[in-house]
């Protein structure tokens, strides 16, 4: 069970993050300060500091902990479950209902990226940390398959599987399509990695 | 053919690019000037901003006129070519022995590619190229398939091939193998791919 004095620091951060898109949408990224979201969430900056490193911070919140759970999940193939058969579960899984603590496709969640994207230097650490993961993920592949998935083959399924859901997310994005879709278009993408290229 | 004007300015272009890789490597990138490149190519800054618009722009040169050649590649298939026969003669042509003003497997290459990696300003930039050139190259690819090939399943294509050989290259450079172990795991990586994830 989770304390009381743990579900106030739990809300305390989903205020700050709440604050701090809703400025960054009002105002801009570049025009909002890290005092403003601190105020706007009802603490004091030294507050914020206990929860996030920075401004940008507030917007890669959760990450590291998505990248955990990824970790975890190819780590731990099931007797007899091939590579692909793997990475079409965590798939499956990523692009199901929200777990607790996972937005990925939530409205909050697109209309963070569509920021993200708007903003260079965010963009910049956004595709950084998914290079990042995305190395990580194949290590972790590779290793939980001894023997038979090298680290080149790894890294390429890997990089082909969330490569094409990455643009095909993105395209439904710049075309300003709802999330459903998205949702929909990384359904797609994702079978065209694990079928290969449309013949 | 080429006039002596245009060798000349060729000339001058590639000892700018020469200098700054050399100077970045003995000395660091940050640490060296935008003049002392100028000054090691025997050229004054005026004439360096003729050929860059900056320090960081010397270790992109080809990166347009790369994408110029992908985009032209993906825009004229051959007759009863599918995108997956097209997507595998661009890969090899692009694998193959250099051609002019094209060197991404040369030693030189590498080199610039490690110092790319080393440093984060460079490697967000990088990231962010090679995004949106994806993005470029789906849209031709699609637009080269009309009815036949949507938005969605041309950037997954690409998304997936690319995706695929930058991680698995990226995996070889990290081990600090040599170029050549590159290229046959960018062909490896392209084979994941073409025939889906391994199973």
């Amino acid at each position: 069970m989770v304390g009381l004095r743990e579900r106030k620091k739990q809300r305390t951060r989903r205020a700050l993050i709440e604050a701090a898109l809703r400025l960054f949408g009002e105002k801009g990224y570049e025009e909002t300060t890290l005092a403003e979201i601190a105020a706007a969430a009802e603490v004091s900056t030294r507050t914020f500091f206990s929860y996030f490193a920075s401004k940008e911070d507030v917007l890669f919140y959760d990450s590291e902990h998505q990248i955990e759970r990824a970790l975890a999940f190819l780590s731990a193939p099931a007797p007899g479950q091939t590579p692909a058969d793997l990475l079409r579960a965590f798939i499956e899984d990523t692009l199901s209902t929200p777990h607790e603590g996972q937005d990925t496709w939530s409205e909050q969640s697109a209309r963070r990226l569509e920021l993200i994207m708007r903003e260079p230097p965010l963009q910049a650490r956004a595709l950084h940390l998914l290079f990042d993961s995305q190395l990580r993920l194949a290590e972790a592949l590779s290793a939980a398959y001894p023997g038979r998935l090298g680290r080149v083959e790894a890294a390429a399924a890997v990089g082909s599987l969330i490569g094409a859901v990455k643009l095909a997310v993105m395209t439904t994005l710049i075309d300003g399509l709802p999330v459903e879709q998205a949702r929909d278009a990384a359904r797609r993408a994702a079978d065209v990695a694990f079928h290969g290229l449309p013949r």
